[in-house]
């Protein structure tokens, strides 16, 4: 069994969750390469030391660079605020490393396009974390969708709601600088449902929607060691330069309508991100704060006993789950990600990019792109493509 | 058409309830009779005449002897409390009359058998309203198993929870004591779980219990005119006599386990009345506050695809439910009752007393009889039988 | 007590429910005056002629103007198809009849614009039986948001999904026929989830959407006296006119943004109406299949107990909700209706149309008409509202 | 920080399950001392040695005797079946080691009571590892019943679920033999909720209940280096030994009644661990299946909008969640041994043993021996306690 050198950039939440995959994929996958987790990199050597310790790391750098210029690393993971996925991206690529880079793929349609050309002509693996694509429930549906059960895919309807930025109190963390983040609701978490949507219908080809603040100004943040999500505010107030929610409307190439909505203000909603969709023979429904389970109706079903039926998805016939636990034992938030890196290091053995690629990436930013278009104009936008198609 | 006139005793909830079936029956069904709504007895002449005038019916008596004396009055439908059921019953069996019967049939087992054994020389067509049975979601559940698609019951558990009584202020209405309603949770409540376990999964033959007083003591009920569920309270207090809950294990002739619970005590349980059936190859779950689904579960699904499956049973290929509305347009508690009397009706034309008849009544009775006595002296019971079999 | 004599156009499947509420409504709720149900019009005889002995009607007319001349009726009852409800209410509060019409008010805006004029000249009592306002459920949304409960609304998304001209072999009734219906998901059943809207959240002023017909040809109708959801296939093909399923995001006056979807194509949606609010302090969930439930979440609720609660709205404190049952006792889908009837009566008896009126209806149609243009030339379209200003 | 030497017996699915928790614990939590994982003991050298690098262990012996010897191991964690947890514990304490055991404690009672005896006299730290109390919403549910938040508690119900034997073919593994197991669903799971039932509402003290066998002979199993859940079948019959499925009525120390029941033969039941307990001021709902929820109903809430709130507890207040992942960012099932384990290093570092310590092993193993008692001679059974009450 050969080793894999990984290289983290980053350690708040996502650097949290990527380390534990790392960690865990080989204790429950049989995978080949087996990761070494070697170095995470952080501008604050305090910090970034702790960080390696506690998340298990063997070492740490303090700047990137210094990741890419180790022979004995080979895999750099991009777990930065998004307006430095492009820079360091490229030049892991350029360094003649993988790249697991986080979602959204960048700030900008350019920079993601980029991206995937110096990708393409590195020769490297690349991969985006869109980690849900990789819940067992969105596979199963995948396996549905792709042996026809459900028929042609006639909708889709997907939100992502959270509230986690309800009180406007909450301070203005980078999230909600758009120079950081790129844009709010919509690249944070929209950008997960549209991911999704592209993954199981299909291509979007047009968009129309809106963006919008509700809180316009926000304590400034205290300054803290601490991840993005647990802020303090100081007295001091500073403008949200991003969306707190986001609605579109969808047109899919194979003809789908679609509807999405993203908000950081639905009380009640922590997390949930869900979607239905509807065939000329079935539906599926999906949501993230039942992540175990997928809504299913099939039309096939005897006429007296049709409905839709949650299946537990921890069988040993779905995706990934007899590496865990029995049936019925469910699993959490964070395998989606060993999920992800398990199918990144099979990619790597191949030299085959898994998706999503970064040009897969580029679809999802080339929708985020048209809706912030479509909101700024008030017209329908078409969602670019890439010069050259890629095959997802 | 031939018509068919209705005689009913009591006025209160059920009276209610079974008025409304009377009203409404012919409306949604072709029934043949139809029924004639010609009299309410009660022994207050100006409640028993605002009755009437409210509920629908053509005249009222101030004595239930006088509808049974009554030419053009053929069934009666006894919904007074009950330890009034025995007596009424008899007396209108005797008098020619069909009877519907509020259930429990009786306060006592030989109560109950006196009944049966009069109903059965009588020739009259007879019937206990255990109404529940003719919710579409129950029937549905008893074609499943019929049909062998469950396979062979192994469990049943069941519970039938409330919380109408949680407030030690509440009065000592009629249904706590014990001289007017037999028993508390155990005849109100537990026995429409218990009919429904045998309608579903056959005899029950053995029993072991409790029954359980946790407010031992409340306000005497104020004179009212009002509904035996409103009531107001008294400053004096009074001994309650029945039990605030039941809960037994039973055992089937078939060999299926059997577990019980009622309680007037379930906070948040307005009227949750659910089983579950566990067969040798499926489930189904019936949850009364949600009386139109049933879920179902069967192992002849495909692998992946396994999972309860909530079925809407407003279908036309489900009992009753094409009398109502389309699909999805749900229907209410009272419809039940509303099946009954089709039902009822039809074996009126027959002259054939419809399941569940005075000896299913007493079926469920004995049970009623053999969780009291467990209870009492701490020992199985055997669950009395008719001394001449009487098919179901 | 006094009595208002109704008379009815149209026996199906509307013509089915408001008779059912018109003779319900004064056995449960105090009503004065007392609905007398005089007669209902229908063009051929047989058919309305059993009709009205089915529903429980003292006799018929075979045409609604024969309703009009009528000294005995008081109120007309419009359960026609869209493209007949402009002349006959017109043609009811000329005669100086009061009006119940269904939804949508009209074909056209401005059928609605000038059945509005006509209704305001007239002085009778006008509404638009937009039945769903009066779930209790929705009632209590309702209570919630007046409070200030949810703080201030931001977000309404609503969804109505149902499958029931899934099968591409179910043939071209009336409502798939423009001419007859003026559109298809939009008018039938977005009509009632933009009503929620404006009732809830307040006047929408632009939208943008889509309108699409996936199955463009179906069977035409053979001809068969049932109702219009029932139907038997020629094997001649026709041409389907109107929509499917629509899709569209609105904004609000007081700033929420909106999101809808209505579709007849969503597998497993028997009917499934159903709308979140997200306000700055709670929301609230409805779903008419479960439509005795409310999901509510309150920031205000103890830190370590948030969560949405399943409110079953059959306690006294519910509207409507003593009129039935105890609680827990769940009503259905038909109950809407009396509560529809029992509130216009009580404006008939204070010479005051209830909500929704037919400025309400207006209201609603006018975004019926956005939406359709909106469809057409792929701009966001402003929404018309009424020369002078109706209060709602 | 210091370490301690931690030593595992067993490498199935229990082994699986608490190597994972050694490795996470310190990864997520502050833990002093941090766990190392020095080795694991099993009797094939060869599968020993693959499960110590899978599992991430220093190293592996080939007894667990050799454990003991060892300077540098200084807690046993037995994950042995439970025919072998008398032994191996009674050693390790007698050695000086801390222990944690899988449940239940035991085959039998007295070895149960010599275990407790033994525990106490050698002054180590004891634990049991009913991880389920340590389940987030079950810390909920105790918290908010030690609050007094739902009142005194009258009613508990519970279950556990599961079909894993459903098939008459899945072989006879060393779950279904009494010698090797010391029960069947009892043992196995019914004793899961009797610990939680205990530690939420306190002592039982008798019970009656039945062990049912409905699958009796079944396949041997080959022979296979895989886990208990996994197994292949020879052609050969064996007899079944232990019990399908219990079902027992329990009373409480406070007056509380209790229903119980497990079996395997729940077809569609994963792993449906759920309990509810209903109180005088409110009520509340588990289920193992959705572990992340906790329903809660109180009736202090206002009048319109008392319902089931489905708490998510995944926040910040809620036990160990903040641990993990931002709110709505679900756990799974192997999280709840990470939490025991955190709890049990405390209590090394105190000397003290966190609970369920072995007399609260103890005292769940009284109970499944007078349910076992119960069922034999039909007679309600007292459970044993301690000659000296140990403090829970």
């Amino acid at each position: 069994m050969s080793e894999i050198g990984i290289g983290l950039v980053g350690y708040k939440f996502m650097g949290r969750a990527h380390s534990n995959a790392w960690r865990q994929v080989a204790r429950f996958f049989d995978v080949d390469p087996v990761p070494r987790l070697r170095a995470v990199a952080g501008r604050d050597e305090a910090n970034v030391r702790a960080a390696a310790e506690q998340l298990g790391w063997e070492g740490y750098e303090t700047s990137y660079q210094r990741l890419l210029e180790r022979d004995d690393i080979h895999l750099i993971d991009v777990c930065a605020p998004g307006n430095a996925h492009h820079d360091i991206a490229i030049a892991a690529l350029q360094a003649g490393k993988h790249v697991l880079c986080e979602k959204p793929l960048a700030n900008t349609l350019d920079q993601a396009r980029e991206m995937v050309e110096v990708a393409e002509a590195s020769g490297k693996v690349n991969m985006v974390c869109f980690n849900y694509r990789r819940a067992p429930a969105v596979q199963l549906a995948k396996k549905l969708i792709s042996e026809g059960r459900i028929g042609q895919v006639r909708h889709w309807r997907a939100v992502y709601l959270q509230d986690w930025i309800l009180d406007p109190q909450f301070p203005l963390v980078w999230r909600l600088q758009k120079d950081l983040s790129g844009s709010g609701a919509l690249g944070d978490i929209a950008a997960h449902i549209i991911d999704l949507s592209q993954f199981l219908v299909g291509p979007i080809t047009e968009v129309i929607g809106t963006l919008n603040t509700f809180i316009k100004e926000r304590p400034l943040e205290q300054a803290s060691a601490g991840g993005g999500l647990q802020a303090s505010a100081s007295t001091e107030m500073g403008q949200v330069t991003v969306d707190d929610s986001t609605t579109f409307l969808a047109r899919f190439e194979n003809g789908a309508t679609g509807t999405f909505e993203a908000t950081r203000l639905a009380p009640g909603r922590r997390n949930f991100n869900s979607f239905e969709i509807n065939g000329s023979e079935g539906s599926v429904i999906f949501n993230l704060e039942r992540l175990n389970e997928l809504q299913v109706y099939l039309t096939s079903d005897p006429e007296d006993v049709q409905g839709f039926r949650t299946v537990n998805v921890t069988e040993p016939v779905h995706d990934y789950a007899s590496a865990w636990w029995p049936p019925g034992h469910i699993i959490g938030y964070e395998h989606s990600f060993v999920h992800t890196v398990k199918d990144l290091l099979e990619g790597v053995k191949a030299n085959q990019s898994p998706a999503p690629t970064f040009a897969d990436g580029y679809a999802c930013q080339a929708v985020l792109d048209a809706v912030e278009q479509s909101a700024s104009n008030r017209q329908w936008a078409s969602v670019q493509t890439l010069p050259v198609a890629v095959s997802r």
